[in-house]
């Protein structure tokens, strides 16, 4: 019988559905690989892109061979850092500048190797170096939220097969993220207790979204998942920003990010997807209340008419079966 | 440059850049024909659906052959007519009962032709039976929202190629709606005027995102469009209640439409594209407030992470650059 769920945190209705499908195999086309014509992003290609910003390891240039990670500007920008942030009205809207950044991570310099394939290394440089480009981009005031995020495989929205993470600053902050600051606060003003460590809490106790875990890191399906397979990956102690994490260890979270993408590799048959950091604004005291947490959304379903014209999402694999599956894929990591 | 841009009634920052992409070439993959094997919607196949509903013309059977249209149970129902509505904690979730209803309305018996190739006297008839399903639904105090869609082509969710739409009702409002609602409140409640009637105004006054309009309906691209080729069609009179619309003109209703739609199959190719169509929840006062319309979505780009991460959208094309585009097309209705 299918269920209807909601998340406090997210504050969305979701319906569990399993008469539509569950089982991976109900799925339709894993990502193939494509087609290897010429890439900008990889070594000798540097000056197919904009200027470097950052690169690994340190002691060599910014656009040097030899590099293991480079952070380049986006060469088509969704937003642009020249851009005033001037907030106009127009009649009844408003309208601001296209003020913003957007970065593009090359976590590796071989073509033929996912994130997940990487060394657990590499994904940790991949790690350092989101926390390096947030703490340089904070200097600048007008930025209100840095996201992070990953698109994999051409159905989840990557235009080049070379694998890599994008960041884009923005000079509000995005509306999901805002709604689950406000959930968040209600349960603080509440409770005084951070609504994501209670869900951990939570989650450990009953085990069934549980799909890993290590000493420091979890990784969950959420209760009202949007998504089949969407998994969380989460710090077990509280911290609200990603960037300032300086107690991190980036072992660990390389190891279950790696373990956890390799399970959803393994269990839906190298599928497209989707992940994306979720931390606190760039300014504010969002400390108690929010969590920075990783959501990994394996892209399998088509998004409908029903899901954009609502918000409501359908979803035929319940967290309880995904965890399961996830679980119990056997991994090399 | 790109632009962020802000509509009051969603209350949702969209960034407009055109560096990405904007013209209908730039964009790729056409709804192709599929191939025809066994279709249940088709005349002859009537014992292939669960039992009709509804069916047009009136004096014949509901699974009678020698109809124009029939609305059916879906036979993989999302949401379920005998579950209960119980709303139960679970720890910190909320859960609720699968309860709903989910009908498919096939409609018209020709399998080759899209909606926008019918009639208009066949579109008059969908829209007809749109009406007429929500009040019969309606009796059932346990619907709070009875949504219409529709996905047309596999990429926008459609499983099934003969035209159909369909309809849920849910014993939630969806969170989209909800947020559409408070909007509307919020400015009810500061200038007792209906937003979506001040809009229409603004559009009119302003014409450069004006698609068509005729006596009683107006097809706009709103300002601050989610998706490329986003049009709205409302009725310029206010009416917050598509069901309650008794001196609704089918035949201008169906003529925008046809037009709005025919529009955008020229202008993009036979894009995919999904529809849905926006009024008040089941009960409660919104009759001044709120204004029933149709969100029309060709689906051109990939949602990517950064939207989904986020519910924040990346559109290339400006909606006047889309409005005068879609003006300019020539349709033979």
């Amino acid at each position: 019988m299918p269920e209807l769920r909601k998340d406090p945190i997210v504050d969305r209705w979701v319906i569990i559905s399993e008469e539509r499908a569950n089982r991976p195999g109900d799925y339709p086309s894993p990502t193939q690989k494509q087609q290897i014509s010429f890439c900008p992003f990889c070594p000798g290609n540097e000056n197919k892109t904009p200027e470097g910003i950052l690169a690994l390891p340190h002691n060599i240039g910014r656009d040097a061979p030899g590099w293991t990670l480079r952070v380049v500007s986006n060469k088509f920008p969704a937003l642009e850092i020249e851009c005033d942030v001037n907030r106009i009205g127009e009649g009844m809207f408003d309208k601001m500048g296209g003020f913003g950044a957007h970065e593009v991570i090359i976590e590796h310099p071989d073509h033929q190797l996912s994130l997940e394939e990487a060394s657990a290394g590499a994904i940790s440089e991949c790690l350092w170096a989101f926390q390096q480009r947030i703490l340089d981009l904070k200097k600048d005031s007008r930025f209100r939220y840095i996201l992070i995020f990953k698109n994999h495989g051409e159905a989840a929205g990557a235009t080049l097969e070379h694998s890599h993470s994008q960041l884009i600053g923005l000079p509000i902050i995005p509306e999901m993220v805002m709604e689950e600051l406000q959930a968040a606060k209600r349960h603080w003003d509440y409770k005084e207790r951070c609504i994501f460590c209670d869900l951990i809490a939570q989650e450990r106790g009953n085990g069934s979204r549980v799909v890993v875990e290590n000493q420091n890191f979890i990784a969950i399906c959420p209760y009202a998942p949007r998504f089949p397979f969407e998994t969380w990956i989460l710090p077990k102690y509280h911290l609200a920003r990603y960037e300032k994490d300086s107690q991190i260890d980036y072992a660990q979270a390389a190891a279950i990010l790696k373990d956890v993408l390799l399970r959803i590799r393994e269990a839906l048959n190298i599928p497209p997807y989707n992940l994306v950091f979720h931390t606190s604004p760039v300014s504010g005291d969002y400390d108690n209340i929010y969590h920075w947490h990783i959501e990994v959304m394996p892209k399998l379903t088509k998004m409908a008419g029903f899901e954009q014209g609502t918000g409501f999402y359908i979803n035929p694999t319940p967290p309880e079966t995904a965890a399961e599956i996830l679980r119990s894929v056997k991994i090399n990591p």
